[in-house]
């Protein structure tokens, strides 16, 4: 058997769905899309280090609020399986790596999990296998990290192996799009690797949209969330201007929106939060420095978005001031801790950072969020707190009421009558004496 | 009859159309208003102190290529006017001011066009009026420059005349969206003159949406086109980034559009033209240094914006340098002057801004539009140049030919084919041998 036939064995393995999927990181993104090749009749693998995670998968429990167990039933029947380990990489045909891209404490890519899945999945590497990176990252990475580890154990993509980029493009929450719906870019290593990875995903995905180069499809999804960080840097900005020129930002946006072209409302807030806005867009700015580029807008979003949760506090600090309070010894509740409305990811959330801040003021803090009863451990806070009920009663033991994130579940009317004092950083009530806009 | 009857009497003649409209500035914005206005039957008086377009109108001659001999034909015969004797104000109801506000030489507002209107309409103005402003400006103008001008004669707006500011929202070759369609934000000093000003708007346009003061108008125009510089800004740095690392920007904004939600694509260029976009910003900026704050994302826009025609240019030089020419002495031909597609307007376009920079490299200039068969004069530059006919013959006696201006009027089969070295700012084209992505 030649080389090059492996990779037909590979495409008439896709085309007759006989193809074994290989998913590494269970998380928001890989989870979704293995139960959606699950879904679609494949045998699918799921590969995760966290062992506790792999037990519940196992076990039909679910640790992300929208997967439903009865979800992880169906999937588990049709052949879904997890494991922690690698071994397993040789039954699978296609290699897909969802794991997450952070930034390490000085904003730089840190890709440790790329490449420790890359590094313990390859020596189960064989031929006639592809390799599909899913993790947001700079341009060049597929290229300058994953094909020379390719090479190194004597693989050559598009010939004996195949390696593509296609970033992924969950939107947590978002109840019109799925996995399935969301048109996925991807570029190959080869036009070759970009025909195999394009056909496999096509068993799960509607619509693929190839494009000419791994650096290419890397560039698509940071511009994205480049684009979206700069958008709400940008209103957040004006945010700030219009406070202090007396003018109502959420009116104005409003007013724009009302333009039928040209014109697309963003939203400000208390902050930028989740895994990819705030984060993805700097591992641009470092691979630009490469080049001896300066990326300006995404560090002018950075900066403005990264204030925010510190403006919100002094706006609280203020509100509070008026009715001769210091923030010092004030009870004040946070209402929404998950980043955006509906969802109950709290990862990189504004909310805990304007919690930090106030009970690093004094301030004795709680929160109540419907969709996150009782706040996890993070990388960067530890709150020991368990959501608190909202009614008449509760409210009116507080000095502050802060909503930082908007969910449906909230009740609003009760917020707005019961609320000593309200601090609205989403534009979701009218100003009136004890509500401050912020 | 007291004070408060002749806002009824204002809003009677509203409500019968018996309502004469005064237009101020009859440009790009004012002539299709008062056409407009005209259209659905109300007397319409338009000033200009220009008194050859005055003549030109009143010949139903056109000076702005949409706007049809026959449409002012039909406007004239409906009762439409131009005059240059603001004494005629007395005659008219409603007076809109529809001049431009440029920026002075250092970045500044100038709004002696708007000054100088009202100056020269106030000693006719008479109780009863309604005043509206349309000109884009900083949040505040009503009210601290019109306001006081009318207390002045004394008159008090919502009690014997009126004062709104009600931003204009004209898109010049916009096919889908006239005036009548595009929805008309609006600002009133008291609540009866936001009642009477959109009562007035309401005989010729679609939909008012009214806000609550003249500060969140003029603040909301300002952000439509805030969004839209730093947009373009964005983009127009990405295209340097990706530039730099090899990848087409044009390709990746066009697969990052493929995403259903949450990104909107805009296309980088030669740099921000019209009298729009590149101006309005700025007078933010203006003002919010009143307040000490910093529009920052504004002047990046700005900076990255105007640099874009120069690092065009550099591209151009390093395009003939490769096949061994210099600026100096080449024969350079720029394909569309106007600002944007499709229409004939100059001002402010990066075209001729490039021309200017690569005449000031000793290159010898000619440029090529279908809606511009002579340059006109124009505030910064001077060029005695008529379009150039484009055919194999004509092009091939070019050293470089530059599309700054994608018109559809183009033919794109012909420039590829027969440019001996093209350089595209628009990714109209696919890079190969003769032809580079600018």
């Amino acid at each position: 058997m030649t080389e090059l036939s492996k990779l037909d064995l590979l495409a008439s393995k896709i085309g007759s769905r006989h193809v074994v999927v290989a998913i590494y990181g269970l998380g928001y993104v890989g989870l979704p899309l293995a139960l959606r090749f699950a879904e679609v009749g494949l045998k699918v693998i799921g590969f995760d280090i966290d062992a506790d995670k792999v037990r519940k998968l196992n076990s039909n429990e679910s640790y992300i609020e929208r997967i439903t167990p009865e979800k992880l039933l169906a999937a588990r029947t049709a052949g879904f399986e997890a494991t922690s380990d690698f071994s397993r990489t040789a039954e699978a045909d296609a290699l897909i790596v969802c794991v997450p891209t952070p930034l390490d404490a000085h904003r730089a890519p840190d890709l440790s999990f790329v490449t420790n899945t890359v590094d313990s999945l390859m020596p189960y590497f064989r031929s006639g296998q592809l390799l599909s990176l899913e993790s947001t990252t700079w341009p060049g990475t597929t290229d300058e990290i994953l094909a020379p580890r390719l090479r190194a154990q004597g693989f050559t993509p598009g010939a004996d192996c195949a390696l593509v980029f296609s970033p992924e493009r969950e939107d947590p929450g978002n109840p019109d799009y799925g996995t399935k719906d969301i048109p996925k870019v991807i570029g190959g290593a080869t036009p070759r690797c970009l025909e195999l990875g394009t056909a496999l995903y096509q068993l799960a995905i509607r619509t693929m949209v190839p494009v000419s180069s791994t650096r290419a499809a890397e560039m698509t999804k940071l511009l994205e969330n480049i684009h979206r960080a700069v958008n709400i840097g940008l209103v957040n900005e004006m945010k700030i201007v219009a406070d202090r020129m007396g003018i109502d930002i959420h009116e104005v946006i409003r007013a724009a929106a009302t333009k039928p072209f040209g014109f697309v409302p963003y939203t400000p807030g208390p902050g930028l939060g989740g895994h990819c806005i705030p984060i993805d867009p700097f591992y641009l700015t470092w691979k630009a420095k490469e080049y001896a580029i300066n990326t300006r807008f995404i560090e002018l979003a950075g900066e403005i978005n990264h204030y925010m949760p510190h403006w919100v506090v002094g706006k609280i600090a203020d509100s509070l001031n008026e009715q001769g309070r210091s923030v010092k010894g004030s009870r004040i509740l946070v209402l929404g801790v998950s980043y955006k409305r509906n969802i109950d990811d709290c990862r990189e959330s504004p909310a805990l950072e304007i919690m930090d801040l106030l009970r690093g003021k004094g301030a004795q803090v709680a929160y109540s969020d419907p969709h996150v009863p009782r706040l996890p451990k993070l990388r960067e806070y530890e709150f020991d707190l368990e959501s608190v009920n909202l009614d008449s009663e509760s409210l009116r033991t507080f000095d502050c009421v802060v909503l930082t994130t908007d969910h449906d579940g909230f009740d609003y009317d009760l917020l707005a009558k019961e609320s000593m004092l309200l601090v609205d950083t989403r534009g979701r009530f009218t100003t009136a004496g004890n509500i401050v806009s912020a």
